[in-house]
């Protein structure tokens, strides 16, 4: 498969930040052209990319895609009331039906705003894998380890059942990679960590875990370990360069310092953070200092309410000046680093993932910038950050193939998709 | 002129706030009827309301139309260096040509992202009138009055000119409403601020006016007349029911319960306060405990960047919860209210906007929701706040005339603005 994409103006992302008019064009899975001037080539997606803007696919860093089923089932709640009353009676009914209605509906979401990459974490995590490859996009989908079972394996059964799907997805599809998901300090206990450890260096798996969401969750494993949820994957051989370490909105300047010697990821969930309530921030400024790596998150849609990183990126990028009091902390360049090469580095895939580069793999998002809310133009790099939206996405490209062209999704049934999104929802959480 | 609307969930905002689905028949420049059943009539435009969502139109209380033209000129920066180095060079430069440009611009991306009504307050302000009539939208149109004068007129022909300006619109076109527009309580002398209440008590028009935006401009005025900006308008006269006061981040509760007894409205501006890091914050909880008014604003394009009210919902619900680490505040209906009923309000217009119901102008809104980020739906009006985008929106009426169905503008040419945009752009940043 070819495409050739013309005249579209490139936000680059690569070592210097170069933007420029020119054409880009992708072979198979890979970039093999990037010019300034026109690139005289047959192939057989010709975009024309008049008024465009090319740059590197988002990557979100942590989601739980099938979750998109619960959009909007209770907002505006404390949230231990909020699991115990809608979240977790619901996750008891899943099966593969409503994990794959989810998983789709998510998948849509994000073909449709620009998204080519993402981290999850949930349960029945090879359908996902699935319904991942059906719809052509990247996934780092994590196997989730969790103490008390999850609603499809008992407690005893999951080292097995994990290392099975990591020997599974290993090798199997170059769009899936597995991960190792133990869902936290709090909820899996240090022999499992100890053990997860064990399993990523033996498959050279990353790792995907919450960390110090809430001030709850720290005072909590402090209580019971000792130590902060941070110093507990330390201990437990999972604080390494595998790691991705979702939240982190309360750490320490000690911790910083930490994550980034140990060069783990962080990703950071603002939308999600604000909208629970969950008090601390994560401290970017400082993560920035010590060139820690940072990527962004939605998280699930359950507590967002949108996979949109557009709108994620707008939410980083004033938070940080509203909490510092200062408008000069994450600059526009700063966010979209964090939501391209910056989730690539997490994932440990700079080399292949995060800019517009020869040889890299082909994950291009287009955005039609002929609209009132993006005119004038001093700077596309703030238009991307302060005033673009998902829907703004003209084309979403993953792994050289064309997913979605002028607003058309090429790989799903969109009518099908939301038909059964709504059909699964109303099953899960009516009678 | 009459539309009638088929099979709408309508998204009511009445006293109850009844939502239900139905019919609305808008004849000349009211909402005639509006039923559970359908409605047999004939009209002109006839829309099918299936899988829509009917709401009043959004009202914007507080934005710089004009200023749209700046969109992303000079963001991360210091709000002193912003000024001094960016917006005040071209603000020197506005002519009639750049201003009809700018106007057009942010109507255009008004009317496609479901706002219906705003207030401006700016300079040239009879050409905004101008241009707002024939795009069609209703706008409460503030007339600056500033010590040292606008790039229109000189300090000693101000109050001169808005006399004149507030005598030519009074009763001209339903559109329009004029009101005074004192720039703040830092750039007006007490005398300005006076003679302002008196033409406003003279003319009955309401005043417009920045209100403690940032903790400079508070010490600022305590320095120069020994009281803070909301008791200063007090003593001039102009804390009362006529008054809407832009910003708000720095009132204490004291402040916060005489604006309530005063009656006077508050224009929260989320973005564009944690844009410039302003630090303050409007303290929403309080004011909604003592009844005081609130509507919700953009601010201009310049400082957030995009004039789309449900991008504002969405900071405002999330922003109070995280400052309060309460995930209950500004639940999703409240901040529904603001945007619709609590604008309405702070123009003294609950009567005639702001709802859907029987009598009321026919200022409505209808979203389409057959998108996969606004599934599965369990409540709609969580998804106007949370999930929805100003792209989402089909239809926009105001005053009983479409403006735009299927996304289509009627009553602008969506190319030439666009390209004037970028021309008077360009030509007012350039050399």
């Amino acid at each position: 498969m070819s495409i050739i994409i013309k005249d579209v103006w490139i936000v680059s992302q690569d070592a210097l930040r170069r933007q420029f008019k020119g054409s880009v064009y992708v072979e198979d899975e890979v970039i093999r052209e990037v010019k300034q001037e026109s690139i005289a080539v047959e192939a057989e997606y010709k975009i024309n990319g008049e008024g465009k803007v090319l740059l590197p696919g988002l990557i979100n860093t942590h989601t739980h895609i099938p979750m998109t089923l619960l959009r909007g089932y209770g907002d505006d709640m404390v949230l231990e009331e909020w699991l115990k009353t809608r979240i977790w009676p619901v996750e008891a009914k899943l099966d593969r039906e409503s994990i794959s209605a989810g998983t789709d509906l998510g998948l849509l979401e994000m073909i449709l705003s620009g998204t080519t990459c993402f981290a999850d974490m949930y349960f029945f995590e090879d359908m996902i894998a699935e319904r991942t490859i059906k719809a052509g996009l990247r996934g780092f989908l994590g196997f989730s380890l969790i103490d008390f079972g999850t609603p499809e394996f008992k407690p005893e059964e999951l080292f097995l059942e994990c290392e099975k799907f990591i020997r599974r997805w290993k090798s199997k599809n170059s769009l899936v990679t597995p991960v190792l998901a133990p869902h936290s300090s709090y909820t899996c206990s240090p022999e499992t960590l100890e053990r997860c450890a064990e399993v990523s260096e033996r498959h050279n798996v990353l790792v995907h875990t919450h960390c110090s969401e809430t001030q709850h969750e720290v005072s909590d494993v402090q209580r019971r370990y000792g130590v902060r949820p941070v110093e507990q994957f330390k201990k437990t051989g999972l604080l390494n360069r595998k790691t991705i370490l979702a939240h982190c909105g309360w750490i320490t300047k000690g911790e910083v310092r930490e994550i980034a010697r140990a060069g783990a990821g962080v990703s950071h969930n603002p939308v999600s953070n604000m909208k629970l309530a969950t008090g601390g921030f994560t401290p970017i400024p400082e993560l920035v200092e010590v060139n820690a790596t940072v990527g962004l998150g939605t998280d699930g849609a359950a507590s967002n309410n949108t996979l949109d990183m557009f709108e994620t990126m707008k939410f980083v990028a004033l938070i940080h000046k509203h909490h510092r009091w200062d408008p000069c902390v994450t600059p526009a360049q700063q966010v979209l680093d964090f939501a391209t090469i910056g989730g690539a580095k997490a994932f440990h895939m700079e080399d292949k993932l995060g800019s517009v580069e020869e040889g890299k793999l082909a994950d291009l998002i287009i955005l039609d910038f002929k609209k009132p809310h993006l005119k004038p133009c001093y700077d596309v790099v703030s238009h991307l950050v302060y005033a673009a939206r998902g829907c703004d996405v003209y084309a979403t490209i993953v792994n050289g193939k064309p997913l979605m062209i002028d607003r058309r999704v090429l790989t799903m049934n969109y009518e099908k998709v939301l038909w059964s999104a709504e059909e699964q929802g109303l099953r899960l959480t009516g009678e």
